[in-house]
């Protein structure tokens, strides 16, 4: 496994949250909260990142997370250049690693990087030159760090820094996502009490996966007393043609509805990573009521960002 | 209809011209015009919307008015981001409400939309955040607020404030032109003398529509006299298939050739929105002629949208 | 053909190397030299091209020349907008010139245009207005100067200022290469004392072309004691089907390999513009070898790129 850090210790990558230590992450979502605070205010919030050129590398679709790393960036005076590019082996007449050097050699800082195919991050994070980093916005169904520490920052936010004391369930389909593992690395990484999963057996993880996390096959038996319901879309796209479950059947047995929400603590929050599918993960009702916290996670994700890339490519020294 | 203004009675939005009192619109072309004066003057023109960060989300093609959008605000200073997401009932698996929720949690400043779905402009506009704007870039064949404003101020520049004196003559595909509305809006609102419709019968508008225009048949009725002779695009793409013209017979009895133009005063201006049908709504002999006033109207376009954009983000306080 | 040159004899455009003087040869790479040693240092170079904005026009796809260009005028304080326009007679509905009057309209100061088709890039520089500059990122298979600058400045880099003492072999398919043009342009303008064209006879350009290249249809017969290989990419794209070599059989025989680079003398360099076909045109143990500057190429395309824009957008007065 690639090494995402620098000699003397500090965060050269972010690849993943998996093992991050808990004083790491701590300080990261500090960092993000404090811009959280901040972000109303005008004009642009500094200029730490200033001479700073990344380049967005996103061979899958995304708005969400693109323009979010693209207005953090932007925000700490960093310039940020659309890479129209095909890193995977899917590229044809250039290898993958021609592209990467010739990259390089344009004098980019840093590559915000999205891939269908597991490994191009850290593979490109493994052959860049010694000052460039990358950052990871969402790797297979693997991996997508910087979702992890905002749906964290939005937990602290509302229940405090004390994990050890909260029950998280994570509902639905939990095997092909990349926002359920990030969460898992963080929340694990943070001493959480509890960490359920709930999925119909198609869509569990396999048996080594998520460790510490305890299996369940109905929400009626995994959401009871839950501090944070975190629902996941469904992700048809990842899904074998066999696999994709019936629209009607999948809400009436899993989705999250009023009435399943009332299982969980009453003031249990409500969290998806969107774009969500209303009438099949979860219910408008419930989507848009006050539990719900989906807004909050995505006025995160520019903080958040932020903070990381400022953490990585402007890092201070790091004590023993 | 939605409210464009906000409590203290500034423009909020610009979604429509319709009903903007004549004392408005003279200030945005004032506003314009010392733009227009300015523009040829290097470095960037002033730092009004530093600190601001504007969305293009065009899922109509456009270059001309996304880029004249794009440069007014980086010349005010600020930052804009297109936007690859699709806003309309078309999107699947997210519907609208949630991609604007998600937009408006990235703190964006101001939405720039186009959109050829009737409504989806304004229904953008009712549900974003207090402080953010939204501007139409044209909202299928209804309006285009900011062509409007850059035809009244080419008009201007060549006829004068007095549009009382001004017959001016809309020629064309008017049924399905967004053009055209919102140059009957701009111009009736500034008072014009007459404003006549020029359309065969299978492209003239429904009866209740444009209520003050004088309706004409042919050309050689409705262009005596005429000081402002404007031609409006074949919208094909917006025809039903039995309604598309054959571009010889439209040319021969619609198009604007010299000897038709002569109908009109000796000083007539010429306009078109372009792009251009040459050889089918007009002839290259008027289109590249001395009275054709249509590079004035590109060139007008990027003022307009500076004082729009200024004039909606940075408002002075309205006196009553 | 185009005049690229201002009254007062600076460059106005860059659309050819054809026929520019030595001394006007060197004063750009010397310029882009100096880059080349600053490039490492941020913040942003210098401000020398604020309140420049450069407009984007690339109708075959790029990556490297489009990024280089973006972020060479960046790092000089221009603004950069990617326009998506068809420019050439393919474009429908628009007329070329409307599409150039439209774009001039929009207060551009220069064009960055990539085109398939021979002329449109002249075309485009023909017809915009006088203080609007016009630079070719590629022209069909004619013409690529701002390539042929970056590897005049490679060759420098290694080989010194004293090109008369230098044979540079250029190998591959040069009946359909750019790249090729431009290098016999910049090469012989800077008093070359030996070009060799190594191709097979399908691939060798019409007789007319490249008079001063001495011709050569073998690699064993080119490649021997030569200072410079600069190897080609198969082009494909612009071959007819009957034209296109067997990848097999090309590399057999055309193909540069550790023994065939051995030919050439032992400190000779070896180049290539990108994309490689590895395996085809070029062995990997040569792209990747110790001979190889493949990435200095690019990394010297950034600091040329530089050197042109500034050249022509702020021109020093010309002494006679």
């Amino acid at each position: 496994m690639l090494n995402q850090r620098r000699g003397d210790g500090s965060l050269r990558h972010l690849i993943t949250l998996e093992g991050l230590p808990r004083a790491e992450l701590d300080a990261l979502l500090d960092h993000a909260q404090r811009y959280v605070c901040a972000l109303g205010a005008r004009p642009p919030m500094n200029r730490a990142l200033a001479g700073v050129t990344l380049g967005n590398l996103f061979t899958e679709p995304s708005t969400r997370t693109r323009v979010s790393f693209e207005l953090a960036a932007r925000r700490l005076g960093a310039e940020v250049i659309n890479l129209e590019v095909q890193l995977s082996s899917r590229a044809k007449g250039e290898t993958m690693l021609d592209t990467i050097h010739t990259l390089e050699s344009l004098h980019f800082d840093g590559f915000v990087i999205r891939d269908s195919e597991p490994g191009v991050v850290a593979h490109v994070a493994a052959h860049v030159a010694p000052h460039v980093s990358v950052f990871s916005a969402g790797e297979a169904h693997l991996s997508h760090p910087t979702q992890g520490l905002l749906d964290a920052l939005t937990v602290r936010q509302h229940k405090g820094v004390r994990f050890d004391s909260l029950s998280i369930a994570i509902v639905g389909d939990i095997k092909h996502s990349r926002v359920a593992r990030s969460a898992y690395d963080v929340f694990t990484g943070l001493g959480v009490g509890e960490l359920r999963l709930i999925a119909p057996p198609a869509l569990m993880p396999a048996n080594g996966e998520f460790p510490d996390g305890r299996r369940f096959t109905t929400p009626e038996q995994g959401l009871r007393g839950a501090d944070v319901v975190m629902m996941l879309r469904i992700q048809k796209e990842r899904m074998a043609q066999a696999e994709i479950p019936d629209g009607e059947q999948y809400f009436a047995r899993y989705g999250l509805t009023a009435p399943r929400l009332r299982l969980a603590k009453p003031d249990a929050i409500v969290m998806h990573p969107q774009p969500m599918n209303r009438g099949i993960e979860i219910d408008s009702e419930v989507a848009d009521g006050p539990q719900s916290v989906i807004r909050d996670q995505v006025r995160n994700g520019v903080a958040v960002r932020m903070a990381v890339l400022e953490s990585v490519l402007r890092p201070r020294p790091v004590r023993a």
